[in-house]
């Protein structure tokens, strides 16, 4: 577990959008990274905050109320239960903490609904 | 909770070092940043996994048997239990993930205990 992770070349080993991989685990939440491009779809975790720090590009954080653009160096917290729509302009590399297991699809299984696996 | 967080500027709002500040909360664990000079002390989290990832500079996480150096958008995650001393080589700005409430120094207070705030 003592190994030093970098990002960069975590990023690198893969280009698929939307499919966030798990890069270490850390009191039960998990560290994942993701590409991602254009919009994802509207969902909620009903048990898991989910945080968000951009490493590259650019997120729009979408709520039903307001909008928030996330560049790099910058992070979001969405509070467990908010409806939230992710959407790249037009790609982004980022980094969530969330709790492990948590589908990233929230609430409902889609075609979007992702297998993680660890890299 | 669903405001954007901008590292440069938070790091920028304070200047001392080893002394965390949170930023934010995510299912029970405290996203802290610190600025951090030269050498800590030995401790350890019986408790806590702990998260570090380098914004700037280089950290030196020294463990019993073998030191790791991580450099900036590089991350290492030292489990409960082990024993570390991180060291600033000269300074460094770093973020991590621990459990909310986790006591900096590890199982021992000492001089270098740090009251957290959040900014």
């Amino acid at each position: 577990m003592t190994q030093v992770i970098d990002l960069a070349k975590k990023f690198a080993s893969f280009s698929e959008t939307w499919q966030p991989k798990i890069l270490a685990e850390v009191n039960g939440q998990e560290v994942r990274i993701a590409k991602i491009d254009g919009e994802f779809e509207w969902h909620r975790h009903d048990d898991a905050d989910e945080m968000f720090l951009v490493v590259s590009g650019k997120l729009r954080m979408r709520f039903r109320d307001k909008d928030a653009v996330v560049l790099p160096g910058q992070m979001i917290v969405v509070p467990r239960g908010t409806e939230h729509l992710p959407v790249a302009e037009p790609t982004a590399e980022i980094l969530m903490i969330e709790t492990a297991g948590t589908r990233n699809t929230g609430e409902h299984e889609s075609e979007r609904t992702a297998v993680l696996e660890r890299i």
